[in-house]
């Protein structure tokens, strides 16, 4: 792998805590941050879909990053989401995030116009990388057409890998789609670009392609879980161990994932305000928690123990 | 009409001019302004769709709004759009505007997440409203599925009229669904709530099922015909008034809307640089821009003349 290749194993797209009245929780970010670091995450994409990023402006997100650095996590281990729907502010919250030393930041396409070609979203990004003008950057493309409408396929992001091989080093495949996840594994792994199934559901056959890790929602619940099937890829063991974690996120997914994530946080963590989120999500309603938690047990699902101190 | 319904008429989603390194461009801005308002556009919905508003930050926004007013448009003819994905940002864009004693606002529903609930988007649109907390905010809300995929349907549009009826008076519809205007138009106009088809194409039907006038992209190059079928849709002229209106619409739109309109502005104002767009959106090529002249030359179509002092 190339040095610019700053991540690879487990990322967590960390959730984000809300205030009861509606604010962004900096106390129990950073709280839940070091947890996650200390039970083995490789990384955490904090800012993602999961973390209903696009629920806080570019200001709240830049000031929770602020803070989680002046708490001490490590900014290398950090690969902030930085999408937005303008050259501009994508490039403010990417200066802003590199100005740290995050190891990465993970880009969504523009998300708002739809129908746009691959010409207009290829010079969307180039506009950003070249006003972000840093040699520090390490760019994660971010494909998630289920929310943005607007892909990153597989020929779109070979043109940016062959415009910027410094800087556009990776990519999140939240598609859904096998398919797509193995043919840009295919396509660019052998040159070192970093592909992560959005979903651990994909993590054995991702590594068996040539993928470096995932970015999971589940990860926020589930470290060790999916660690154990990262660390023992090529064991006998793996696919028993992957079908462990797959029936965890099978079970999750049958609800809302984030309110339901959070759900399990405020349950797990014996912290029942870790379950608001912000408009325009919903929290599960009662009888939704009592079901999501019922099937959990069902299955033996316990959250892990911490196996690492919190990372410094 | 109850006092509380500022707008009715043509209003106008006035295009943004970018410079040609890319940013908004205030003085193109305010003189088109002026120009439009001179043609007798009833309204200016700033910030839209078409205005390339979502390839620009809050900031950049909230800027240009600073500008107009500062240059002596008129504040009550304005309806910028202030909608974003979060309820802290849409907050921040419709304080601004309030401020300055904008008519109204136009409100789009939060636009990433997709699959959200008719009561997540109530939720997001009342907090918004009661985080503003302003009497004289005028919210119209903006229904525009093929862009968003998040509607404002008829049902979810009740219950906001009921739950603020002196702030939520209208609504732009830009689904190009004459029946779910139909719909809207049956429901709530004779309550004086004012709705907007996002296309002239439906102006004389929406006037005969109670809507108020329009809100329409082909504004920014035919105000005057526009003008002609409200001025006229009760007299005998009025269909044909209106058939002349769509073949200019249906003309264009067999372009890429945005980049074909600023061409045609480029073109009828003698100011080349006015066919810049922000990517995503590409620039019309020379074939096109060439096709869709010969096409417009072929029906007639001219720009119109100033038909008002341009307001003070």
């Amino acid at each position: 792998m190339p040095s610019s290749q700053p991540f690879s194993g487990v990322l967590v797209p960390v959730l984000t805590p809300f205030t009861p009245a509606g604010e962004p929780d900096a106390g129990r970010f950073i709280s839940f941050c070091r947890f996650l670091l200390g039970q083995g995450a490789d990384g955490l994409a904090i800012f993602g879909t999961t973390s209903e990023a696009n629920s806080m402006s570019g200001a709240e997100r830049m000031a929770l990053l602020d803070k989680l650095i002046a708490a001490g996590i490590p900014a290398g281990k950090l690969m902030p989401g930085t999408g937005a729907c303008s050259i501009s502010e994508a490039t403010t919250l990417i200066k802003h995030a590199v100005g740290h030393g995050v190891g990465g930041v993970l880009m969504l396409p523009p998300f708002y116009y739809k129908g746009m070609t691959d010409q207009g979203v290829y010079d969307f990004i180039a506009a950003v990388i070249d006003r972000v003008a840093s040699s520090a950057l390490r760019m994660y493309l971010y494909h998630i057409p289920p929310q943005t409408m607007i892909p990153f396929g597989v020929e779109l992001v070979g043109r940016l890998i062959k415009a910027y091989p410094k800087t556009v080093v990776g990519l999140k495949d939240s598609s859904g789609d096998w398919a797509n996840t193995e043919a840009l594994c295919k396509a660019y792994s052998p040159e070192g670009f970093g592909i992560f199934p959005g979903s651990e559901v994909f993590l054995l056959d991702g590594l068996r392609a040539g993928g470096v890790g995932c970015i999971t929602a589940s990860g926020n619940v589930n470290v060790p879980g999916i660690r154990k099937v990262y660390e023992n890829w090529k064991t006998p063991q793996a696919d028993q161990l992957q079908a462990d974690i797959t029936r965890v996120r099978m079970t999750i997914q049958k609800y809302p994932m984030v309110p339901a994530l959070k759900r399990i946080v405020a349950h797990f963590h014996n912290d029942p305000d870790w379950a608001a989120v912000r408009p325009p999500m919903e929290r599960l309603s009662d009888a939704q928690s009592q079901a999501l938690l019922a099937d959990l047990a069902a299955i033996g699902y316990s959250l892990g123990d911490a196996r690492r101190e919190a990372a410094e």
